[in-house]
């Protein structure tokens, strides 16, 4: 048996050699199951709101590049490490009218589902996009992008994006204004005219790259799909009515990185819980109604955010109208690199705590 | 230097060996350009309508599996091995009021294109499909099929095949009706609700399959994208608002062995020439205009078909108004099997011989 | 009920306007099976051998671009349009000492196999391949190509080539010599040197396309392969000690449209019979055994060769020692079309007829 | 101008609603290249030899599931979350003559490279791999492993593992002995036979799986390989003599997340810097020389393990006689997101600080 005086010099040793015993960590390093540090949270939109909009007065857009009331995770710490899930970024933009977000680009990639107010417009790479509510836009990776609002009211979108993976992986870049020439203008409107009735494509384009060509998404399709499917009484049984946007030219998620999905919650459904690796933040977009996420129940309404994180049961339910969830998820890391694993609740649901 | 008699001894040898001296028939074996038997061609619809309607009163349904009459391209035989080019089958297929063509289902890939005639349907696995003109229907390989018509008017349709190219490959299979079990019923619409909206996907399918689960491609979609694209000025300098029908579940053709466009050319546009491996079967849908091939002019307008040989210059114009035509093409297997070349003209186009 | 005039006058109109009536063609357009023109056949390596001799005298090289007896099938044309199968041309290549085929290239893909002979090398873009018995080198498309035997001893190899399909699907392109600049020699063993070893690549290469980066598969790896996978007891049941050639850039086959095959086959086995779609040629590298191809029973030995079509029963089995069978076949066509099936016995084998 | 109490209001709202201002944080989210948390840094055998061999008296096998001592990288925390760089982990383990360190699986990927020691062996998933010096060796993602010194004295491997990045993307699993049934036993090096050679595949097998189905890379194949491309005088720029090792079913690396390295520096050669996203842990197999990371200089010997953090420069060169270095990195990620970006000198090399 070794001494006490041995071990500590051994360990001491390790340590002074900068080697750590796998044998006191393991379970630290290769844990039994996924240990999120994110927790369930849900972020309410009337507390949400008024400070979104003192921000409009007290955070002038000079004062940095956006003006986004991130989602700050309560199992995450609050400061330059926030984050809403251990892997993604969901946020709250608003723009005041006759405000414009200056360009920049970064590697991380980045989507706007837009919650309310008209007349606001990205332009990405130097194609405009105008958008309402309910569209979803893309600004893929290293493309120069800014917003600006040319209407008459304030507007407010939710941001996502994977900026904590990208950092995280350490594939971080970023350029602001001034730091490279512009993207020359586009037609608007260009590539919803080449991708967006799908199922067509431009015989001259074959994109097999990594980010959707389409850039915009507007609702009046996004709703026409979802009205169309629940017609059509095909669902899944753990997100009934639920699409997800796709690149056109690969059918797969939108990015690499993340994948975005609409989902229409009947009432009257109650769809089962499961749980898979990968996590996701979601925007109530329309309607009201509740999720219970490892046993803790949240209701929300529309504007309400939540999160779920990886591994966590989860189940969502429309109130007594139907719902609509937005929503974005690191699906695409998980299953990529051979991480995606699933269980679901064949009847019943989860209990409450 | 041999004898006259040695080299027969020997050539005569070969043969009664069955082998061939490859240095005779080199040219023949590895053509310097594609040489297709098939050669440019033009079906007339008003020749072709007389006839169309005599098979009505002349061959009943119950003769053949079929009252389908075939574009025979007139450098291939007339007969068992006759056919549009020298890979794919084009005809026009006539169904009347009342008629139902039994079900079957073969190997060989199958689409139709509607012409004329409202109220028919197709039936594809269970799944009723309802076609009217400018709809686009698929009847995947070895997959059920019946066509109906329960309207009150005779039916019109370009059906397109790979029958050609799958029976010299020897990948033929087929079965009657009774040969087994039928489909199952599903709903009608079904394929269409979780695909037809394009760019989005149902969440819990990911269909990475060789055919397209969206069976039914509606006119009234097809239509809007062609229209939204011509809006938007981006064309094909060859063939102008050209848009192939794709598989959402992989931005791929519809068929690996088929694929399909839709094409409209605007009215004072003269797109250029060119040429590539791979033949095509056009059907001019609306208005009318001109194809020059190899040098020959074709003028069509509605319901006439025509055919491009592998690796012949054409080149296509609207007459005064805008033209739609629809095609089918083998370039999918040019392109998977290493086969494709493309050359174009810069400038200028074909004179007319 | 319509007169033997009328239905002659529609017929007749029907021919005039190169329209076929489906109907009554419809079995000859969709066989119910694969129905190859080829059929099965052997060629004696002791009937050849004389033949293969005396085309070194009567057939000089100056004569055609190639000394080449082509297999031509006994169920196809004894003319321009012979082949071995109805894809496939397998032939053997005669090379006299001092002799120089020159260089050529083509759009089909080529591969060869060498049966016997010492010092005889294809020089491939510019990389001259030394070759020996066993060896098993590819000419890639569009690849210039040239044949030396620097030996003291003619040279006999196999030629494989898809020729035939790459005609037929009208994307043949040739040039000869003096059509375009040479390649730039390279240095000689440059991509065994990348890509022999196998389950390693050159840091900086990652080859995706569609030929495999690797061009000459010496007999010493590929026969340690087949003794290795022997002395394991994994085996096919239908092949025995099969392995096919790969790509190893993407682990497919070496070509899109052709893939190639060693097979050992060991004493006193006898693997079980089955049928599929696509077709292949054989060639006697070793030993002698017999198949029963479609119920015939064909003996083989050293340098024989023999086909078997789509769709044909076929079974292979060596004699009293082991033997061993290269082979070239369409089956990548097959899978990436969309037209592969296939049929095994469970036990017991075809009857000879 | 908003009062300083206004602000502290809002900023203190927004802390308690769990909202974080983004644009105070903004060049902490999205950094402007990369900001690995992981230096350069070296650990020299020497040093940890004498720990390694101090482990096998102080930490019996029983004590935790392995006898490994991980690098743990200084700019990283020295506990539960000690890593290598910011996304691998490596270690070297130790076993003695007799011991067996018990079955487990885990869903993170795992990779041994033998640096010393004759008669250990991996079992993986019932098949026996028998390791000796420069051998790789792949424990796959969830399949039962354990690892037994059957030998006469002590054998030291480097562990490879993604631990750290499929910990922090939330998808780690694992199960210890005897909480499922363990894996039949298959025959010793059937994954070899199968594999190995390279360039072949078993004709019925074709995996397309996310992970290689080669399990054991013998060195005499390893190194033969350097030998040939070396003595082709084809090398990388910056990594000299370097081959990556491939899952030979697709041609890609042998796990999504972390590919593998073999690569010889020659004598007398100094390759080029470069730079990119991802990082990487090496390990030097044979010989000695130095590596220039950041512009620190890092000299090195047989046993010594480095690191190269993400981003950083880096070159690397052998002493007087050649060198070779073993290395894990995680750039299929990079390429599967993408994220991958590279920089390099075009001549010259970084200064030493």
């Amino acid at each position: 048996m070794p001494t006490d005086a041995e071990l500590a010099d051994f360990y001491g040793g390790m340590e002074r050699a900068r080697l750590i015993p796998l044998w006191k960590v393991y379970k630290d390093h290769v844990p039994r199951a996924p240990s999120p540090r994110a927790v369930p949270h849900l972020w309410r939109f009337k507390e949400v709101l008024p400070l979104v909009r003192a921000s409009g007065v007290l955070a002038p857009l000079t004062e940095g590049e956006r003006r986004v009331l991130g989602f700050a995770n309560p199992g995450l710490p609050y400061d330059g490490l926030a984050a809403t899930t251990d892997t993604l970024w969901g946020a709250l933009q608003y723009i005041l009218p006759g405000e414009k977000a200056r360009a920049h680009r970064h590697a991380a990639a980045a989507i706007r589902f837009i919650l309310e107010g008209e007349g606001a417009s990205t332009t990405v790479e130097g194609e405009r996009c105008a958008v309402g509510p309910g569209d979803f836009v893309l600004t893929p990776p290293w493309a120069w992008h800014d917003h600006e609002n040319t209407g008459s009211a304030p507007v407010i979108w939710m941001d996502g994006l994977d900026i904590i993976m990208v950092r995280e992986l350490r594939g971080s870049f970023f350029e602001g204004a001034g730091e490279a020439p512009p993207a020359e203008p586009k037609p608007e409107g260009g590539s919803a005219a080449r991708w967006a009735e799908g199922a067509l494509r431009p015989a001259w384009e074959r994109p097999r790259g990594k980010y959707s060509p389409l850039l915009l998404y507007k609702w009046e399709k996004t709703g026409r799909a979802l009205r169309r499917l629940a017609a059509s009484g095909q669902v899944c049984p753990y997100d009934d009515v639920a699409m997800d946007f796709t690149h056109p030219g690969t059918g797969g998620p939108v990015y690499p990185t993340m994948s975005c999905r609409i989902q229409l919650l009947r009432a009257g459904q109650r769809p089962r819980a499961h749980r898979h690796t990968g996590s996701a933040v979601y925007l109530c977009f329309r309607g009201r109604g509740h999720s219970v996420i490892e046993g803790r129940r949240f209701g929300w309404e529309r504007g309400d955010a939540f999160c779920v994180p990886s591994w966590a049961w989860h189940e969502h339910a429309a109130g007594e109208g139907e719902a609509i969830l937005f929503s974005i998820n690191d699906l695409p890391v998980m299953e990529a690199l051979g991480l995606y694993r699933e269980e679901g609740l064949k009847e019943g649901n989860q209990k409450v705590k």
